[in-house]
């Protein structure tokens, strides 16, 4: 499509508006999200691609502003994808934190984007992944991606990111929540921000602890530093940690996290593609409903069902010669 | 198995300990958790699924709290499954919440059950849904669902309740969120909480006007409520209007909800079956290892990959007999 290839090319120079209709595109439309991500992808892998993920009101938007600050300062240019619906860059928080940021989204070498559930039929992991793609290839050198650490889908996006960033305040909650919802497993930076307050210390040493239990082997080893966000205390520090991961990573020539991150999204590619075929088969044959039916009335359970359809539709799909 | 089929019979017999034991297999064991659905299978269809969800403070807890109380009263038995990861249920909450739930959980006629991401390999929705099917096969009447209504996977485990509540607090921020997070959408009947606030009758007609936008035609109606959940106001209209849907939903012949969640149900089966078989085959051979080389390297991007490997295993599956 001609609409698509000039889209295409402006999101390669870099131009903004280019950037958000193709993010637009993906949001609202998975086929042709498939083409626009196709034609890109051989532009992609280039930036480095940084989660930040944590319970709310850990101050995740505040560092972000300020990491977004600094690599600014240092002729970097940024992505910036909140997913977390009460961001300030989501237009969903305080009046004093959206003025906070203000200064960023009105300088051309940063985009900001914001990504909700409802815009996304594919799932708002695929969305997400795909407007990092989109930002990656248009030259941006930084991605941040803000989430907050309380989902499964959360966790998902953040195990999009190269280096993922747990940033939580030195409070009992808040370690529980990152326990919980599988934060210490992917973290390798993690971050107690807040540090001027009671408990800093303590909350340091108690995650400190549990990363010692749940070592991961010899490669990279999880790192713990104190910030005050809101100052700008612990920032050069972060990134500083944030370059080492990004170094260790280069070195890695096994490119272990970078094939993981492949593997998950051809695998999710895959299952869409099959699950694509099977039930567009099997609406058009009326399989489905009746099956549906079948299991309303307790006939047959889902598990068998699916059992028997894919033996099924495989065969089917095969004599039709696809 | 011998010991699938004790626990079975124990479940089916309301065991506390029997059910106790089948939802922490479920939550650890994939295949065994579909053996174990399998065979329960028959006997769910007739507990009264209710999905309680809304942002993180609205009072869902103490709601849920309220409602069973009164549903206790009325001799009916519950299961209670919590998703949130701070919800009081959970044991992540403060110790007045907890103190508070405590009645219930020494109740004999009543099954509390938290879950968390990092217990369920197969996907925090998959688990609740056979903590559900499971409590439903031991003949508790309501089953009960706290999600915290946040994330794409919240939402997912919210669409499994024939009957879905929404709480929010009389609160700008908690609109924003209910929005984004697409709750508009699938709530069946709203709360707004903590009415003596300010701003409560404003929530209403803004929550009403929303609706009246997205009517989904002539079938069920959303309806707004108020509450009091600590003070137990507005309790009894809730629990009417739910039962109101429960007698909506027996109604209803052509069971088009309850056709939706199987179809959403038999359709993540198929996708698990699916991909299982094809990854299992493309590991073996080596072939998914070369893919993610190629894309790797940008040769390829993953959507053509998928494309070519799903045309490329059909076939192969197929002369291989499966």
């Amino acid at each position: 499509l001609p609409s698509t290839k000039s889209l295409v090319d402006g999101v390669l120079h870099g131009d903004r508006r280019a950037i958000a209709k193709a993010i637009t595109v993906i949001e609202n439309d998975l086929m042709e999200a498939q083409r626009l991500i196709s034609m890109l992808y051989a532009h992609t892998g280039k930036a480095h691609i940084i989660g930040v993920t944590g319970p709310g009101g850990a101050g995740k938007s505040t560092l972000i502003g300020k990491i977004a600050n600094e690599l600014r300062r240092r002729g970097k240019t940024l992505g910036v994808v909140a997913v977390d619906p009460t961001s300030p860059f989501s237009g969903g928080a305080f009046l004093g934190d959206r003025i906070r940021m203000q200064d960023l989204s009105t300088d051309e070498g940063v985009f900001i984007r914001s990504m909700a559930i409802r815009n996304n039929p594919g799932g708002l992991a695929r969305a997400t992944k795909d407007a990092i793609r989109i930002l990656d290839a248009s030259g941006k050198d930084v991605i941040l991606i803000e989430t907050v650490g309380a989902g499964q889908s959360e966790v998902d996006v953040a195990k999009i990111a190269q280096t993922i960033v747990v940033v939580l305040a030195p409070d009992f909650g808040d370690e529980i929540q990152a326990i919980k919802a599988g934060l210490m497993e992917i973290g390798d930076i993690f971050v107690i921000n807040k540090a001027d307050r009671q408990n800093a210390n303590r909350a340091v040493t108690a995650i400190e602890a549990m990363l010692e239990l749940s070592s991961k082997g010899p490669s990279w080893k999880p790192f713990v530093i104190k910030t005050m966000a809101l100052r700008g205390e612990g920032v050069l520090q972060l990134l500083n940690k944030i370059k080492e991961h990004r170094e260790y990573l280069t070195e890695d020539k096994s490119h272990s996290r970078q094939r993981r991150i492949i593997e998950a999204e051809l695998t999710e590619a895959i299952k869409r593609k099959t699950v694509d075929k099977f039930l567009e088969s099997m609406r058009k044959s009326g399989r489905l409903d009746s099956i549906v039916t079948k299991i309303l009335a307790r006939e047959i359970n889902p598990f068998t069902a699916a059992e028997r359809i894919v033996s099924e539709q495989l065969k089917r799909l095969e004599s039709e010669g696809n």
